[in-house]
């Protein structure tokens, strides 16, 4: 895959330069740290909310700042975690005295660096929460779901937390609809080519002309089976049956779904699956209120995607039709 | 690139079905026609706008069928015309009774068949007009200029079209406004690797491992030279000089530009482009209103990107930033 770049060292840099020069009424830099991305206009009044993750997943994690969105991100390296204090920043940033929640994807790295910035925050007087987002049902079983990575599922939990935010209650009643967002939430995945690592400079990972993998990760993570390439319908019903499985979404609850391309995979492709999932739904007599499709978690140009359903109730529903303001989501 | 797909043969037909099912507030399929699609809800006393051509350009064409957007589309195989048969639908979709404005890319077959759909709307009594866009930069001098290729840039005619149709004006003022918006838009992209047909299995051309083709059409036509991949601000740089020249464009206009992936360039990298696009701008002292950064007009999976510029007056202005419902349009 060629790569319109620059200098690989200042992909991270530039791409963020990029996307404030693109949408100044939208997105800032903060005046405290390069590396961590702010409204364009502070919002007052209000719960902050606080992301962080690597880079290369555009729009996840930066994109999703907004009115009704996220309030700052802190911005890792390609497929690296944000630094302690670029987190730490992100909180500062975020906080206009009413706390901050930091909605975190579930890997390692980000989670540990979370911790100690929230802890540097509180000792500074900053109220925070934590919600660490684990939706990928391919990571570990239903009986360990602590342990399960956040991926597309995330977008969700952004959405809703953002919105109940805007409307001015406490930190933790935001935790609190962000977290039932967070456990209503699941994604499985099929990856089908790797990307390219812009400073590395070499595929993610290998995998044959006619292989895909089951569940793999966003970062190249493995995932529950590695087999042949099958119709769309095929493997459409076999990712269906283990989210409907898993998510105990039965008949005559709504629901709101997001077909998710990994980046290469086009809309074509996304629909085909869309229409199937959908087809699916009305024949288990699920509600589908919502369908979401695009490029909402990425990882740069790998072949790939993911479904995820959200449970919805009326608490939910309301925040997610929420008007927002983000280039990334279409109220 | 492994597909996400069924049968190659029902690609079209399972992609449209997916589309009106994700989003069946917007979307419909005619009921005279299964290859053309309509509005969900029939707008009244305005004039109609209709589009057609090829699939495998998601969004484009269909796509941009919504509120303050498009009435109806006629939809071909992939990289094909649609027939005069579908054509004709679609502009009888489309009427209300206040004639019919047909917004088509330049491409023979689809101008061809248009200008019979409208020979034959005529003989119903319906008032047609077309505009043909022509805004790749590549494809013909300027001298020339009704020879060239539309591409990106026709989504800015799509979005101007349809929002002054939604204020009721008469057919001949939506044509003034859209050929405004036409004369106004210069593009010119780079292809650095080739999408599959889905029937044919195949790339639609080949390209050397560290090739680019500067103003390659996004179905392979040939563009104005092959080179090695340079640094991205290089590209940019020799992109830009072209297109500012080719427009006229100069000091203190004001201007709105789409920074497009052919599919699986990521956003990363458009937010490079855009970043050294923006600081050129502001060199010329060209004052951008709106930057538009995503996936508008694609070649399925192709890798490559373009940059389009549109020339702002009030009029314009006005139009571009109206309200629409549209599910790849954020307002």
């Amino acid at each position: 895959m060629k790569k319109i770049i620059n200098d690989p060292s200042n992909f991270v840099e530039e791409s963020i330069d990029g996307l404030i020069k693109s949408h100044p009424d939208i997105y800032s830099i903060a005046k405290d740290n390069n590396r961590v991305v702010t409204r364009a206009k502070k919002s007052s009044n209000k719960v902050g909310i606080v992301t962080g993750g690597g880079s290369g997943h555009l729009p996840v994690f930066t994109g999703y700042i907004g009115k009704g969105f996220l309030d700052a991100c802190a911005v890792g390296s390609v497929f690296a975690s944000p630094s302690v204090d670029q987190m730490f920043s992100a909180i500062k940033n975020a906080n206009n005295g009413n706390g901050v929640l930091c909605i975190i994807g579930n890997y390692g790295g980000d989670v540990m660096n979370f911790e100690m910035a929230c802890e540097m925050a509180e000792a500074e007087g900053i109220k925070t929460k934590k919600v660490i987002v684990a939706d990928d049902i391919a990571s570990a079983k239903i009986s360990e779901k602590e342990k399960r990575r956040g991926i597309a599922g995330m977008i969700f939990v952004f959405k809703i937390a953002g919105a109940i935010a805007e409307t001015g209650v406490s930190l933790d009643d935001v935790f609190k609809t962000a977290t039932e967002a967070n456990n209503n939430i699941r994604t499985l995945g099929v990856a089908m080519s790797p990307c390219i690592l812009p400073e590395a400079g070499k595929p993610t990972f290998q995998i044959g002309d006619d292989e895909i993998e089951i569940g793999m990760g966003i970062h190249g993570e493995p995932g529950i089976k590695r087999e042949k390439l099958k119709p769309a319908n095929d493997l459409v019903d076999d990712l269906y049956k283990r989210i409907i499985e898993d998510s105990g979404i039965k008949s005559n609850d709504h629901i709101a779904i997001m077909i998710n391309s990994l980046g290469a995979t086009p809309l074509e492709e996304l629909y085909i699956i869309s229409k199937r999932v959908n087809e699916n739904l009305l024949n288990s007599k699920i509600k589908n209120i919502k369908t979401f499709v695009g490029r909402y978690a990425t990882s740069m140009e790998m072949a790939g995607m993911s479904i995820t359903t959200l449970k919805l109730n009326d608490n939910l529903k309301k925040y997610l039709f929420e008007n927002s303001e983000c280039p990334f989501w279409n109220n």
